[in-house]
């Protein structure tokens, strides 16, 4: 449950819904309809203060004694205090959250990052005698430009009709449109497992919108390998999965615009692993699964949303956040970005915990970085009852060695359906710290009434929840495995770098995990190096935020190509000291004890 | 009549026909089937010299007696003389043989010069450890690059099927291609009246060949003012026009793609005057026809061959030539390029008469340009006989005083059907020079059998020459307001920097006429200048050669947009100056004779 207060002096009229309210506010509350009471799905409780509604469309007279009201169809008359059920906000949408503060404090503190990838320019032009429009615009703009030949067939008449003032939609000297509506930008995250996408005030430097999506690739391949295969095993595999990318884009364009129809999309930059970028832009993907591992692109040229089959206009310039390597992508890069990490004096370690685990060690005199396969487990692909941080999921797990009993926490108080990746983390921490299982992650029969081991494999033993929510001896295994992946990346990384753990000044989080990851938990299984609890800085989805701050400036786009170019990409494949390191952190904790008292 | 030597040490092999023989000095002789000997235009005649000829399609009897072979189906045994009938070449293709040497000489003197706009760069890449298949490739290029999307798809396969060897076409840093063939580019000369495409390797910098034809937009209207007011009057006029000069680009393209199949397209530089770029690039000519006369585009942007709708590669870059002003363009600016005189110390007079008359006075240290209206009449419109300088034109006239008889030559040697451009002035001269007009151009009645006054209106009173041919006493009166336009705008031009007309050095002559204007009776009838003979020199179509030197250097392609910048653009229209010349050198040879003294 999330409380919101609002001031009704916030709201800057009469007119504005509790929805848009609390858009500005950065929380973005599902809203399919577009706002207009159709849907249903922007029920918020008022615990406090007036509000006056025009629809209580789907909402029962139960739940209307009870202050349940459409967020899109009520206006405050005092200032109020809301929930905002758990439900209504997708994981992704509680990331944006946080994001939205970052990305605030950024150009808060430095505001002369400010200067978006496509910007406007109001001139007034001065015709001199003779002298060509084209030049004349120019000379108004005290600047080199370039057009379209479509664009320069419009420019006379729109001149002379608009008395010589017009304004333009730049890109870099380029000029992409004669806007008449508000400059848009759209930032992407095209993780493996989820696509992210926010709609941004190219104007204003706010986010104005989320959406996410699952990414339909899914339906070829859990992660990126069996991608490749499939893209290289079936004549037109690598179509079907640049399909499946683009029609999850163009399907979440068309919910962000249908919302927001004051503004236009005049810029996109496109955030994800070296695969994802690959299959969006439709190149073979197929070497980069091949020693030694080389994609075809890691600096993208800027293309066009018509080469990206985008459906905006064809001229829109569309970025792609660089790569470092095969297995260390624009989301990481855009993830260092975000974290500042690079910028800084102090030692710090960045891990975004997705489909892959990749790690950077680092500050602003250099950037190692590297990757491990830790696998989908912790968005909660390959594990029987696994499921993604959303309603329905046990997200959090308590156990009582007198009793033998536990407790769960699952989003959105629902009935559980699933266990996600905190959810997971905390029941191997919990049965191991109470001798459920053993250091190897083995179930001790004896030890609890919940274990079943009455199926034919012991890998399917199981740890009962619900009847319907468990977790297998060989879901435990598939855990510890990517904790050791994770583990064994880090201290690798470390080890080569001759740094020890306790030098690490932040420890950044970034990935699905968001805020919901007990430290302590990850800590005692061994995932997480052993820092005082105040280290670790959870951001949330940084591959999407650095999209978002490349649009915003020119400036963080340029650093942004620098921080690939100056990352060092350490091969872990091929490392004996990875291997060793792998296999003593497949126990719970560690081989080493030590390191973790 | 031509006649051409040629020695058999020039044929690198026994395979070579004469017409690649002819071709490769330069000399293009129309073979519209491709040199298949299926058409049997490409006949010439052997006047010295043993040939072997594997067909005589076309060829009688008795012209093989005469020595006539088919050029494409002949091979020398011996040194050779050859005759080439003038009705084999038409006259643009004339014009393609002073200019093939004018190129050569320029790169003959600064190899430097020498660096096509698209170029080819062969490497042998050497993959590093994971590193981008792109990135390795900018690592063995040494220098940025950069790639569309449909070509970085095809890079890994392409590279690795090739062992990492590979061709690129380069235009500037972008790769356009991985060419498997020859490097070609296409010049275009886009005239009110006529439309000359060369074709030119660009790894050679030779001309391989030429075609020309007539601009279908003169179904619009003869001169651009016609077009301008069809395009604004007709709600698809502009599209209407900008079809006609496409298709036929797209026609010249195909004839001289169809005869080289060994090479490919890779650049295309356009040169024209103000109006006609603006009509193929689909943008409004309007404005230029309503003061203060200006158009949308001087220096164009590099457009793509899709955005010209050109049927070559998508990618394939457009160059189109600066103009200065509404009424000096491309084709001029091509033309200062051609002859040289920004770089000469020499003051220098530039003319082209086209259906416009341009003119530039100027050097290394200044350049001044105007334009007058001179008409399309030199071309052989707007004249009751006139015609174009091709077959069966009158091109020279010469009247006997004693026995009231004159002779003609007529091109081809063919019964004449009219008369262009230089037969007019030789005509105009020569009734003066004998008395038969009068210095106002009014034919006398008493003075000669050939006028015939029976006509009800006196403008229609007519020199007979042929009874199909004649020239009336409005052809006259027009053909001198041509000429004293021309004149008017030379010597506006020479008061207005303070000039006299002996100091200028060299009159570079460009346009339809090409060499076969007589210079003194040009000078009789106070067309041009009156100075010596040698002083002026014939560069023909100096637009399109302007245009094939661009295409061979990026330094004369620079040069070329630094001479547009450079060169001011004096409005004749609104001098009263230039109205007062003008109504001076409406008289044979001007009201002030002692100038042509």
């Amino acid at each position: 449950m999330f409380k919101v207060r609002i001031n009704r002096a916030e709201s800057e009229s009469n007119q504005e819904t509790l929805l848009q309210i609390l858009q500005k506010q950065g929380i973005y509350v599902p809203a399919s309809c577009g706002g207009k009471g159709s849907c249903g799905r922007c029920k918020i409780k008022v615990l406090e203060g007036n509000v006056t509604s025009n629809s209580s469309f789907g909402i029962s007279e139960a739940e209307k004694a009870e202050g349940f009201v459409l967020a899109c169809q009520s206006f405050p008359q005092s200032d109020v205090l809301i929930e905002l059920p758990a439900q209504l906000i997708t994981v992704s949408e509680r990331i944006a959250l946080a994001k939205a503060e970052l990305i605030e404090n950024i150009f808060k503190s430095q505001p002369s990052l400010f200067s978006p990838l496509v910007g406007k320019l109001h001139l007034k032009v001065e015709p001199q005698e003779a002298l060509a429009d084209f030049e004349n615009l120019k000379i108004a703009a005290h600047r080199s430009l370039s057009i379209s030949r479509k664009l320069a067939s419009m420019l006379p008449d729109f001149l002379r009709q608009n008395q010589w003032n017009i304004t333009l939609a730049l890109s870099e000297d380029e000029i992409i449109d004669f806007p008449s509506k508000k400059l848009y930008g759209i930032a992407i995250d095209i993780g493996t497992t989820t696509v992210a996408m926010a709609l941004i005030d190219l104007e204003k430097g706010k986010i104005l919108d989320v959406a996410t999506c699952y990414n339909s690739q899914i339906n070829y391949g859990d992660d990126v390998i069996t991608r490749i295969v499939f893209s290289e095993e079936n004549p037109y595999g690598l179509n079907v999965l640049r399909k499946c990318i683009v029609d999850d884009i163009n399907a979440l364009i068309n919910i962000v615009s249908v919302r927001r129809r004051e503004g236009k999309i005049y810029c996109v930059v496109v955030s994800g692993n070296t695969t994802m970028c690959h299959l969006f832009w439709g190149i073979n993907p197929e070497y980069i699964r091949q020693e030694p591992y080389a994609p075809v692109l890691s600096h993208y040229p800027v293309w066009r949303a018509s080469e990206a089959k985008l459906l905006l206009d064809d001229q829109i310039p569309v970025y792609t956040v660089p790569s470092v390597a095969g297995y260390v992508g624009g989301d990481i890069v855009a993830g260092v970005l975000a974290s500042g990490l690079y910028k800084s004096e102090e030692l710090s370690l960045f891990i975004d915990i997705g489909t892959n685990g990749e790690i950077v060690i680092g500050n602003r005199d250099f950037l190692v970085t590297a990757s491990t396969s830790a696998g989908p487990c912790f968005e909660g692909s390959g594990i029987s009852c696994g499921m993604r941080a959303t309603d329905g999921a046990v997200e959090s797990f308590k156990y009582h060695r007198e009793t033998d009993s536990f407790e769960i926490k699952v989003i959105g108080n629902v009935k559980p359906q699933g266990i996600c990746g905190s959810g997971m983390i905390d029941i191997i921490s919990e049965l191991f710290s109470n001798g459920v299982i053993d250091q190897k992650g083995k179930l001790l029969p004896d030890r609890s009434k919940h274990i079943d081991f009455s199926q034919l494999s012991s890998d399917d033993s199981r740890f009962i929840i619900t009847s319907d929510c468990y977790i297998t001896q060989s879901d435990i295994d598939n855990i510890i495995r990517a904790k050791a992946a994770i583990y064994a990346g880090i201290s690798t990384l470390l080890e080569e770098m001759g740094i020890k753990e306790k030098e690490l000044k932040k420890v950044y989080i970034a990935g699905g995990f968001g805020e919901f990851l007990d430290v302590k938990k990850a800590i005692k299984i061994g995932m997480l190096p052993n820092l005082a609890g105040e280290r670790f800085i959870f951001l949330g989805n940084t591959s999407l935020t650095g999209a978002v701050l490349c649009l915003l400036s020119k400036e963080l786009w340029k650093e942004t190509n620098e921080i690939a170019q100056k990352m060092t990409y350490i091969d872990l494949s091929r490392s004996k000291k990875f291997m060793d390191e792998y296999v003593s952190a497949l126990f719970l904790p560690h081989t080493d004890w030590e390191r973790f008292k």
